[in-house]
């Protein structure tokens, strides 16, 4: 089970309907696939969450190739099934086709073409979570606390995220923004819409608190990264009743930050603001990552190279986008992300041109040719 | 069957679980009665609805008494069931002992005691519908149609609904704010929270266009009304994805409004602010009632006689609360309102005292007198 071409296993993947934390058989298939191709594996299971870790070779320079098998879930409205990997024209359908079991699939087949070639030297690992979309707790934070425990973190990491915006290549993360979310609960005291001097509306109290916190500019952006960014993301009471004044009334919000700030100042300002606005709210607030930056260097000079022999484009060295299981990996060693164009993402509909794929393929080779040279 | 005592008839009328729609019987009982006392009695059934129009006599002045037999459903947690009309300790429980079957009762004693006393001119009419408590379309609107149709329509009405705040006699009404419900749906555009600039948040526009609402002062009330109020009822996106911004969002707002406004002017303001801050929404508004007030006048002069006479309170002549079937009645002729201490209606343990049921009857014995003297 040698591939030569990404399609039919990112074909394969697609069809493992692996909705975080479930697998639904796409770790064995990797599990199979790099076996064949002479990498040794160990499977971690953590509560419901399935990782794998893969390598070849013992000696240095180890690099790392970082991924995640789950996928959020499909919604609704597709035009072709999520789970059926339908390939039309010239483009392969599915969810996961860009996030990112196509780009998993391309550094595979980039893995089995060079061992078919290339004279063996240093070490390769693949680093497979299936909580990426998830609480991001029992995967990339797991595999790297067995790794440090035994001495084998790589010296080198590439994410295969979806990094492009609009062409491959035209895009290599090189850091990411901080995430945090917060949950305000809000009591008032219900009663009549007729008699609002006996009731407390707690959305009358909930709309300036959440004015407050929206409409501050959090900053400008810096060098390296663009303006941290707050989204109210739900709003929830559910009285159905048009003369009643509800009694409580929730909502929760997401902020992407740069490296500006911190976790814990924009907790610090949250709580600060809700005391003002919304005395009588209780808010659960969570930081799923910090921000991180690899300063350009090595690493994104190869990874520079790589894209630009292939694709011709000088890839930008960007810190936008979502939070990667990356802003973990940082802590140890130099780490980069570069994948597929990320338009179709979590959204309806999701697909990759098969030549996209099979670019990314010869990328991925181009960064093992100069890694190990 | 001639009524000497309001109270029998009051608990014959709660034993019946008059429910809206639902009927099970009050209106016959009321037919029955009403025609022992020389009464001609029309029933009219418009769909699940059972309206009752009552009249004695054909000659002016026509004085009508409005009031309803559905009750509102009576929840859980009555310490006496709420359809077994209890005495305990000087008060009738049930489900309409204060909203308002009580109220009907005391009115035909009223009628009966005045019948059997004095001199028969004028004419006076029940007005009963099933359908106060519910959509109030296959009720008194109906009613007035027919009475309008039939050249019948009253000279003065008094709705018989529960009027009183503390102590009986201690407020008339003399008018009611209007009321309007607007449902408002914002499409956006759902995406990722970290692209934001892809996505197009509904709740950020939702938001201004709330608040552009909510903080208007619609007025500052005026010598026969309190300041007209909007309450925001209810937001909700329902988005359980932190990291998901919504493609749609819904809010609710209802407006309490007096006499400086109409349901056309707000239905327009509403609009307008929706299409500034918020252009890709829609809205459903619905005006359930319009203001009405009976300016001071011999009917609210009458009704504070009758009032003073008995209980030695001169009632204020009040217009908060609630919408009432009387805004449909304004139109046709001079209305107000009086009946019981309005305290327990519509919650668990609905119960009026005795003594106030005795009293009410010797009101209206008042009322018909000063109408007819």
């Amino acid at each position: 089970m040698i591939p030569h071409d990404p399609l039919p296993l990112a074909q394969a993947l697609i069809r493992c309907p692996s909705v975080t934390p479930q697998d639904h058989g796409a770790q064995t298939l990797l599990a199979t696939t790099l076996s064949s191709l002479g990498f040794a594996i160990e499977h971690q299971q953590f509560g419901p969450v399935s990782n794998l870790i893969a390598r070849c070779g013992t000696t240095s320079p180890h690099f790392a190739f970082a991924g995640h098998t789950d996928v959020v879930p499909p919604g609704e409205g597709w035009h072709h099934p999520p789970f059926a990997a339908v390939i039309d024209e010239g483009q392969l359908f599915g969810r996961g086709a860009v996030d990112m079991k196509g780009a998993i699939a391309a550094f595979i087949t980039a893995v089995a073409a060079r061992q078919a070639t290339a004279p063996s030297h240093g070490s390769i690992s693949l680093l497979i979570t299936g909580d990426e979309e998830g609480p991001a707790v029992d995967g990339t934070t797991r595999i790297l606390d067995h790794l440090a425990a035994t001495s084998a973190l790589p010296d080198l990491c590439l994410v295969g995220e979806p990094t492009c915006r609009a062409t491959l290549g035209d895009t290599v993360k090189i850091g990411r923004r901080g995430s945090l979310t917060a949950h305000i609960t809000l009591t008032g005291t219900q009663g009549h819409v007729a008699y609002p001097h006996l009731a407390d509306n707690p959305l009358h109290r909930l709309l300036p608190a959440l004015k407050a916190l929206r409409t501050r500019t959090l900053d400008t952006g810096n060098d390296w990264f663009e303006p941290s960014s707050l989204q109210i993301t739900t709003i929830d009471v559910g009285n159905p009743a048009t003369n009643v004044i509800p009694g409580t009334a929730q909502a929760s919000l997401n902020i992407r930050f740069n490296n500006e700030h911190s976790g814990e100042t924009l907790t610090a300002w949250i709580r600060e603001t809700l005391s003002r606005f919304a005395p009588r709210s209780t808010c659960d607030i969570r930081v799923s990552g910090e921000p991180f930056l690899t300063e350009p260097g090595p690493l994104t000079t190869l990874l520079t190279h790589a894209v630009e022999r292939i694709t011709g484009i000088t890839p930008s060295l960007d810190t936008g986008g979502g939070t990667s299981d990356a802003r973990f990996i940082a802590r140890y060693c130099p780490v980069a992300e570069f994948g597929l164009v990320g338009r179709s993402m979590h959204r309806t509909d999701e697909a990759v041109p098969i030549a996209d794929l099979r670019a990314l393929t010869e990328i991925y080779g181009a960064i093992l040719d100069r890694v190990f040279a």
